[in-house]
């Protein structure tokens, strides 16, 4: 089956047509899977197959959806940029077309082109996830840190609609720019209730970012964002992309740097989040990181339990 | 078990010395393996181990061989250039020693020397099956692409003998020169019955390629070769090769490259064929490929259904 | 559970701290899953999830932890410079607690730095498989190198104890200087009775090499060394390496590489060892490597299921 706009019904390619509905029966999904003794998740995907393509160098999203994948019984394969025809020239499509018809019955996929997720859905009629997509989106990442927000703020019990993060203020810093972390985030977090603060130097956050829309404001000052917020999100700096901007990393680090000093003087008891790969002494502090108030780990954890049931709910349908 | 040249029995080295009894053999066991439940299928090869060895990338013939063996049961593993001691030195006889030490039955190869499967074959005495060999052989494409031939002419009823392809005209048109496809297929479909058509430009197809035997011919205009055709089989133009040949691309698409106007002009119902991964716009037109008259994903599906049967073959012998 | 030094007690980091009697109960470890039915062995491990963290290629290290614990029902996951984080600069500590939280419950690291094992260990809590580090341990090597020896002198009966290589004289020659195998074997094998004699030219064996303990001795002539050892583990020579030295390559071959003259005249008897890759022509002659001395391919299946019972070992504990 597939939807109106031609994608099969189990992709997540974009949380911007996502209703929040299903962001509810996704979680939930997730926690009845989670529940399931291995054994029994074991059977779950019994034969089914899942490619994995990634066109971009990646750990920890490529082995989340793997160890997922397994877990629920499916065999995956993986064709990477570094050992395959994706380096001879064949377009997207047809390296689509072929994992097809190796029988793939889902492919996830990561690409440097925003929108990739979007042609591979519709010239196979595939389920696809979108691990990520240029500067674009990264869906199954918004859901993760959604999922980790509910459960360090005790907000599991409650229904997921427009109101489960009323009142929750959420700061995203960093390179919100070139993140499609930020992206998907503050498009998401929003329509759940939660106001979203973007926090960093112009050069990394232009006025017109993201077409701004409800529930999310530019805050340039870090410590007065940290300090309406319970929930802090920070972002890798990727030196290469510093380059060409002006700016200067000490510069950057004494202002936008998450310390322990800032962080108790300002958000002692905000929750502490980074997509990863994180970079201790840049962006965030060793300590920060490792400390109470942390969840990094927790949206590792999250992250794969996420995926199994995006898997699932890819299959299901197809 | 060996042969008398020294290999396990059940290796596929080159379509060479390959009998039209075992052409036969391998083809009936296709389509067993292929009428098998799942279930079934995925204890036929129950914990034997299968290595793939491969020293030139690939996505399509190692994922088709690998999603073939996991299909049946078998564990796999993968040992590319990118990761291994390829890198260091070590001789191709060490590795497959290796690896048959580690405990693989069976290996598949690609490798960027003619012959290289032989040498493989003769010192470790396990089956050897060649995934393509520089420019020398690739002996399961001929197989998938011949059972793609009879499944499209409607002829997988009649025995697979001398006789199955009479009457069929297939023409092989592009880099001749430099294709392990076209000479195993060039070898193996005139000894089933049919004529093969080589078609190309002197410096991609030279008087005396492939030493041509019975059954084939050169014919240097493409639009005569299409209009005597039951099949035609495009291949790759890669440019790097054309690089150092006195070639002109847009002259070579003029006179070559498989477009709707030429097709319907004079072969409005062959099958067409590419082995991949194919360059849209170079030597083939997008809408030729994704036309009815394409057989091409049906090579690929073919692929892993001959491969799963290869892999029996080579282990059931061991 | 963990070591004093806070280590998870399943790890095994480096010879160094292994007792005799530790290494008596690997050993008959791997005998006992070495004795089980396929079926049976694939059940030891049945769902458990192991991570192969691979800072540097390897073909054999890797592809045998990997088939080892394929082989007791494990789930592997490999993670490679070659497509990850690594790439990115994140740090060890942090890629090994991401696998932690993607479920890995063991990890097998490979990396340039001596001594990166410890760090992986204390930051994870997880056990730990040295699989290589820098120019320092090679500790599964060690142990089956020991395997190999003691089954080709005949003493599997004898317990494993500071007297089951009484009597037995090692040679370990080539360059010493860089290599982690030698310097693991050097450790282990004085511990369990045998003699070390270190041999070769003083670019690749300074006179102070591995801090010279009891048991080991430098011995400069080849044939020397020879005349008095019952085992002769080969080493293998990088040309890189050499590059900066005053070696001339020729010279080299003369006075160390094991040849069949060599052999017969000095140690006619002697088992032949070499971890691999090894470069036929330069430290060792093709003829030796694959005569009746050669224990080369042995050490490879004695390497698959010593990692089998160090994959127990590590996981039971945890």
């Amino acid at each position: 089956m597939t939807t109106a706009a031609g994608y099969a019904l189990g992709s997540l390619l974009t949380v911007d047509g996502l209703a929040v509905s299903e962001v509810s029966r996704i979680l939930a999904l997730t926690s009845h899977l989670e529940a399931m003794a291995p054994e029994e998740r074991s059977q779950v995907l019994k034969g089914r197959r899942v490619a994995l393509l990634f066109y971009e160098s990646s750990t920890r999203t490529r082995t989340s959806f793997e160890l997922a994948a397994k877990s629920l019984g499916a065999t995956t394969t993986l064709v990477s940029d570094k050992s395959s025809s994706i380096e001879k020239g064949e377009s997207l499509k047809d390296t689509g077309l072929t994992l097809r018809a190796l029988g793939a019955e889902c492919i996830i996929l990561r690409h440097p082109a925003g929108g990739a997720p979007f042609v591979l859905a519709q010239t196979t009629g595939l389920p696809v996830l979108n691990a990520g997509d240029g500067m674009h989106q990264h869906p199954s990442q918004a859901l993760l840190d959604l999922r980790t927000i509910l459960s360090r703020l005790g907000r599991t019990d409650k229904p997921v609609d427009e109101h489960v993060l009323d009142g929750v203020t959420v700061t995203i810093a960093g390179d919100i720019r070139h993140s499609r972390v930020a992206r998907s985030n503050a498009m998401l977090l929003p329509r759940l209730g939660a106001r979203v603060l973007l926090c960093g130097p112009p050069e990394l956050l232009p006025e017109e970012a993201l077409g701004l829309g409800d529930g999310i404001e530019i805050v340039r000052d870090f410590d007065a964002a940290l300090k309406r917020s319970q929930v802090v999100m920070m972002l890798r700096i990727q030196r290469e992309r510093l380059a060409g901007l002006e700016i200067d990393l000490a510069d950057y680090i004494i202002h936008y740097q998450l310390n322990e000093e800032r962080l108790q003087a300002y958000a002692p008891r905000a929750v502490v989040m980074h997509p990863g790969p994180m970079i201790r002494g840049l962006e965030i502090q060793g300590e920060v990181a490792d400390s109470a108030q942390s969840a990094i780990e927790e949206q590792v954890r999250h992250g794969q339990a996420v995926r199994a049931a995006l898997l699932v709910r890819a299959l299901e349908q197809a």
